[in-house]
């Protein structure tokens, strides 16, 4: 493996640009979860390896990390790895059971369970990401930059005491205002363990992190600031290195205050958000990452097109990231995940 | 079964007040699913009759009406009933599977499916509903008025092209891109049925009417404007002898054009939306209701106490009926709804 100075010169900076605020030709367009079961390449290594060999063998990850890269040349990598790698970390038994999603075994249900989470020696235990950033970064050879990326505490916290995935992970909830001085510390452990384990991607290659608060909106907005936007902050408060892009997914309400108070460079957007009310809400403070809705990948091309065009045109090129509002779905097609980068390209 | 013109005095018209903007000495206050699993009484039944028995009959379904107004005493009664009879009546199989929740049989898939659906005698076929109404009606002496309800289009859309619950509903979002033709005929013909449907519930004794749309917030604003909003204001527009209330979740983006332009006299709000952003979007012109966390109502009584009052608090008492902000969990403990409910009645 080969040390962070001696990585391959960056050729393409358009997203580095984009979070700094500086002028770009076009905006630089990715596209969440663009290394998945859309590609038939990846479907293919996923016949072969199980999802947790695919995250912990640094050749497999990296391999599915350049997948998209080769195939739709989009402006950034993603590594691909999982959210609830820390949850494991932490001693969760994390299952992936195919139809379902993601079982623990091991859920925590009680205020003791909940105290005997100590974030410890993260990312010794998660060195397999880090080979995996390293090694895609060298084989990414400065086609574009590299992002890491980690769960936000609050999400994660809801996996861990849920048990599942869940439309409304009620049990998580709950817990947080039966067992308040207990969700307070797995949030505050979990807080930690995050900063370690992104700070060790940066050390590894990473040259953008992503925070994944995929369940911020099932708060509302007096929890979102109770339990969720500490963590938020005090995470982008310690990396300093990189740039950290934000996606609290359904926090519209929480815009200002992630736009004006987070400290992040990026915030991502998901498609019930419009264009202009982001653009109210964080003025130019921030730079916005978003936010074609996936399911609309699923219309036909030209309309693909359109829509695109049209996202750019109400967000404008400057300070903006054009990517989906949320993972790319298993059953579209190339040609309109193509189509969807081209555009981007293509504009202006 | 008696006429509409012989059923008992209405006693407590707080709701009718609230809905109509009128000064009250405090506010009304329901649950939606008030009849449900978290009572023991309704467990009894549960075990003895399946789903659509309890369903069906409109002597059970008048039990479990009243179950919940004997026990907590709230200001209003809802039918028990389900939002996917009108599928049912529409030639859909659907079928509960515990623990999974509700799946078609025969799910639409093709724009050949969707312009076989027909509005044709959707009453007729669900006249066990209006019977339940007429029984309940009388059964209630007047104590409460009656809600009848429908789900709205959208959301009946999702769950016939979908074929069951899920997070994204992306196979009946993608179904509105692909099949623009078919899904305006489907969604023409769920508006008919739902209209002749909740006329029918009035025609029973339905004093009041609420429109489920559950999955509103799945769509962008622009998705909703084009393909849930007109169904809505269509309904509003051709009910016009009882308030009706709009409960469409997730739709925070369109609180304006539902407060004004929707014909609705009561809206109701999830728990993201904070009391000050519904009534600035909404001024005056209509009645709010909700929005209690559903799983804050597992926190101490005297957390539930306080944060009730502080809704209350902040929405003020006129042009608002307490209620929480979806429907409340199988697991609370009866006394913490109680505590919910008897909270609102001693306010002020």
């Amino acid at each position: 493996m080969g040390q962070k100075n001696q990585f391959p010169e960056l050729k393409n900076d358009l997203l580095l640009k984009a979070l700094r605020g500086e002028e770009v030709s076009r905006p630089p367009v990715w596209m969440m979860r663009q290394a998945g079961r859309y590609l038939p390449q990846y479907m293919e290594l996923r016949e072969k390896y199980t999802f947790f060999e695919r995250v912990e063998t640094p050749e497999l990850a990296c391999e599915i990390t350049l997948q998209p890269i080769d195939e739709l040349e989009p402006d950034a990598a993603i590594i691909f790895s999982d959210i609830l790698t820390v949850p494991q970390a932490l001693g969760i038994d994390v299952q992936m059971v195919p139809g379902k999603g993601p079982v623990m075994g091991n859920p925590i249900r009680s205020a003791e369970e909940a105290f005997a989470i100590l974030a410890e020696n993260v990312p010794q235990k998660l060195n397999h990401v880090m080979e995996a950033i390293t090694l895609t970064r060298h084989e990414l050879s400065g086609r574009v930059p590299l992002i890491g990326f980690a769960g936000a505490p609050w999400t994660l916290f809801c996996y861990m005491v849920q048990g599942e995935g869940s439309k409304d992970f009620n049990m998580a909830k709950s817990f947080l205002y039966q067992e308040p001085e207990a969700s307070r510390h797995l949030m505050r452990e979990l807080t930690r363990a995050t900063i370690d384990y992104l700070q060790a991607q940066i050390e590894a290659g990473a040259q953008v992190v992503q925070i994944f608060d995929s369940w911020a909106g099932l708060l509302s907005p007096e929890d979102f600031n109770e339990w969720a936007l500490p963590s938020l902050m005090e995470i982008t408060a310690a990396i300093r290195d990189v740039p950290v892009i934000l996606f609290a997914k359904g926090a519209w309400y929480a815009l200002e205050r992630l736009g004006f108070k987070s400290g992040a460079a990026g915030l991502g957007l998901d498609w019930t958000i419009s264009p202009e009310f982001a653009r109210e809400k964080t003025r130019d403070e921030i730079t916005l990452q978003g936010n074609f809705d996936p399911s609309r990948l699923l219309a036909p091309v030209d309309e693909i097109r359109r829509q695109t065009r049209r996202m750019i045109d109400r967000f404008g090129t400057r300070r903006y990231i054009a990517n989906l509002g949320h993972g790319i779905l298993p059953h579209v097609p190339v040609d309109h995940a193509r189509a969807f980068v081209n555009t981007v390209k293509e504009y202006g």
